[in-house]
């Protein structure tokens, strides 16, 4: 079957999310990719310099899913920003399902093993990573104005410590081979996140 | 010069601990391994059946060392078992200094790439992460009974919990290519500890 340019570029994009996910981003090659997305060595140089290239693409295309994903998810329509972090922390909890490879991520596995070789592969992970939890820190922002007016932490600091907890939980996965430590990890996430922007004691979840 | 036997072969332990914290598992090579090592191949064939064999032999001494550096730090001199627990914290604090390679995991480097595809380094890495998570539980555990008995979270799930942080930190430290954000996380751990053993607000410290 000859598929569409964009639909072959689309394909080794996604193929390339899967590979690298499941066996990190040395291990994955130009074969793999194109034997993952069912197109031709051919179409993957026409679309791409090479597995360096493809890297970045995908570290696009992965910004793009992730920040669809949370901007559509439910809980962004809670009028209460509070509300609006324990939503994020809940649907992240969700979202750890199926296989490993399904639910880890892209630039938290890429980043490990390539920052000090790959610099363009580490900067690119870094925007994603705190681009990420830029929107978050805007939630926990707006929840410290409401419910922890003097505390003396930073939104931004507590965001990224949202995704350093949740990066981690993804290792502590992959070595117990399945989701359960990952959600009890992020439990402990919300516990933290309770604490900080004064929960109510009665509504609050036990990890 | 030649080396002894027991010599040669710790000398290449080292050597990979070195290599795989810089660029990964599937990137390191047996060459880059006898080169860091300054040994020759016949002499890495003598020791390791091959890179997977080194690897699980590699992670056993950085096991063995990990072990001896926490057991023999300060901190565990204290007579409170809540001090010794803020004690861990601060030490893996003061320990995220100089290049990255040499603050950075191995373990949580090594499952992040090959969990799905070297079940053997998978368990390792398993047995390694929640072998040392199991010695910071034991601090909770005697902490809560003092301090937060009445609590309704398990001092393991708080231990594992302690670990994706610190892995995650690393993760988010290779982003940024520099210890800062670690330690800003570590302080967030810190903080989440001071909260769930009710450590004097005054005597707090903030990330």
């Amino acid at each position: 079957m000859k598929l569409a340019p964009h639909a072959s570029r689309t394909r080794l994009l996604d193929a390339a999310l899967q590979v690298v996910r499941t066996k990190g981003y040395t291990a994955t090659t130009v074969d793999d990719i194109c034997h993952g997305a069912d197109v031709t060595k051919g179409s993957f140089f026409h679309h791409f310099k090479g597995k360096e290239d493809l890297a970045l693409a995908a570290i696009e295309h992965w910004n793009a899913m992730a920040a669809n994903l949370f901007a559509s998810a439910p809980y962004r329509q809670l009028a209460d920003p509070r509300d609006r972090v324990f939503g994020y922390v809940d649907f992240r909890t969700d979202i750890l399902r199926g296989a490993l490879f399904e639910f880890t991520c892209l630039l938290g596995t890429m980043v490990q093993e390539t920052y000090a070789t790959h610099p363009a592969i580490r900067d690119a992970c870094n925007r994603g990573i705190f681009g990420h939890a830029a929107t978050v820190a805007e939630d926990i922002a707006q929840a410290k104005v409401l419910y922890a007016p003097d505390a003396d932490w930073r939104p931004e600091s507590v965001a990224s410590f949202t995704q350093a907890a949740i990066q981690g939980a993804f290792i502590l996965a992959k070595a117990q081979d399945g989701p359960e430590i990952a959600a009890q990890c992020v439990g402990h996430l919300r516990r933290y996140l309770e604490m900080l922007l004064n929960y109510p004691a009665a509504e609050r979840r036990t990890p």
